[in-house]
């Protein structure tokens, strides 16, 4: 049977999902500018115990100002493609996240830059369509929310969670509440940072593994695969690695040392390509919080545990919530 | 009958409380590093209609790392002396609060540089002294709570308060609720600022009024009054004033900029003595936040309500909600 159990970097192939015996799962669907990832999220949501069954992905249907709706039908068309395909799992429920803006009481994705939608009722147009709950959210937010709850940050109450991949994505925790803010929140990527020649500059343009390697390429005129090289180079002595990289850490404690002045932050979860430094990440960036801190308490710094599958599980969750709820009353 | 009703800047004098004709008060006590300020919370804490009577300023009794003791008894004492000024009153609850780093649900005062103590027991020692609930928390916080409930942000949902006087305070409400971080949220004085000339600063060295009062004799050697002389010299044309003013406005607002980022924050209440200036702080600030924010939605910005009783206000708030859910048995 092919399951994957909360690891990260994985694509899933149909399973053999009888063994699951006739369980209810949460069929969650993470919607990308280009490609739109399927799986049945199954398991003890409660308990950690999560697998996400027969992962797939397909086209993000572009359609413009339509997108909202064309997305909708192709969830549509899937959710009956893996109903047929899972005849003895039950589909009790569905989660969905979109990038952008997003208002998740209401259900709306208000906008976003690359899929074209304004303020589109996806939570109403799904919920209709399926007559199953809709478990709808922002998708760093979601990816947060089980983080929160199943993942790296259980037990604690004061989080902040950065992805640092292309760009830079924020979900935050205060006394244990995940911070919705309307839709509005966790955009820590585009808050100001000094900038190293003075100035500001948006927090991502420096920080992010997308910035590292630009940045290198910008200063050195020498292409590179990505920031892993650039780290890479910056072990070997490179100069112009080492302040690019320099530079990044500098952003990355910036935004860290806000939240933990302002919001009193003691968890910070590091996800997206650049943690996978590991030490090289982590070590200099406690580093510098440690020096932008006075009184403060510090925090500490744990790798995201749920890896590329969180959104799809944090989603799910919200869905099983609101069925447990009872929000929607499911047709019979 | 000298009652106060949400006025700020007026100090009690005993009232004929008789007009309130058996009423249930709260008695209440911001702790300050130099006196404690008391006075009677009475009113439909639900409905804003909220008196503050007979307040009174007595010194704080400091007595280094036992001033925790030393102000309890005297809060017993005062107690006391209420009591018997106001027979026709029934204290039945208590609020508290004082400065520093505040554990509010655990009812300690963690650390207080100014006062002395260390992870001292207030609610505990005085639910016990007094066998009345008691509403404990830290001065600013408590204030935002007042302001959340009663004051400026009323109906709001994601809000930033700064107190700007010879420092600066924040509270932070996300999603309704007011970020408590342990006792640690709310620092954002403390959180770092780019500086004008190049590197960081914190921000209420840059921000606040005592800042601008000190930062224009250092640049000029003139000594000033305080910030509203400065802010007088810059709208005559004195360069020296309107760059100091200037800067303190860049720190003001890189701070709620950040805010709008991370939490998505729509409301900017603020409180203290430097938005007394009005449009003066008012209009720069919101100019230079949009500066900072790209596709973010922008706050609005409005006075603080309930002025400097907004402590007492909030701690008697907390007293009275810890009464009406039965926390405490009160003997009878």
């Amino acid at each position: 049977m092919n399951t994957l159990t909360n690891r990260p970097g994985q694509s899933g192939t149909p399973a053999d999902a009888s063994a699951q015996g006739g369980s209810d799962v949460v069929l969650a669907f993470d919607i990308g500018g280009t490609d739109m990832k399927v799986g049945m999220v199954h398991g003890q949501l409660g308990g950690g115990n999560v697998e996400v069954l027969d992962i797939q992905r397909h086209p993000t249907p572009l359609d413009g100002a339509r997108s909202g709706e064309s997305v909708c039908s192709r969830i549509v068309e899937l959710t009956g493609e893996y109903r047929a395909a899972h005849p003895e799992l039950h589909i009790t429920a569905v989660g969905v996240t979109v990038p952008g803006i997003v208002d998740e009481d209401a259900g709306i994705g208000v906008y976003s830059a690359n899929l074209g939608w304004k303020d589109f009722p996806f939570t109403a147009t799904l919920t209709e369509a399926l007559g199953v709950p809709v478990g709808f959210g922002h998708d760093v937010s979601m990816a947060g929310e089980a983080e929160f709850r199943l993942g790296a940050a259980v037990g604690k109450t004061d989080v902040l969670i950065l992805v640092i991949g292309t760009g830079i994505a924020g979900a935050v925790l205060c006394d244990g509440r995940r911070v919705v803010g309307g839709g509005y929140a966790g955009e820590i990527g585009h808050a100001m940072v000094p900038a190293p020649g003075g100035g500001m500059a948006i927090m991502e343009s420096l920080g992010s593994a997308g910035a590292i390697a630009r940045r290198y390429t910008e200063a050195t005129g020498t292409a590179v695969a990505g920031a892993r090289q650039v780290l890479e180079l910056a072990a070997t002595g490179d100069e112009a690695a080492a302040t690019v990289y320099s530079d990044a850490i500098n952003a990355l404690a910036f935004s860290v040392a806000q939240c933990v002045s302002i919001l009193g932050t003691e968890t910070v979860v590091l996800g997206g390509g650049l943690s996978m430094a590991g030490d090289t990440l982590f070590e200099p960036l406690a580093a510098r919080v440690d020096e932008l801190l006075t009184f403060h308490r510090r925090p500490e710094y744990v790798h995201a545990a749920l890896g590329e599958n969180a959104g799809l599980i944090g989603s799910a969750l919200k869905a099983r919530s609101l069925r447990e709820s009872g929000t929607l009353e499911v047709p019979a």
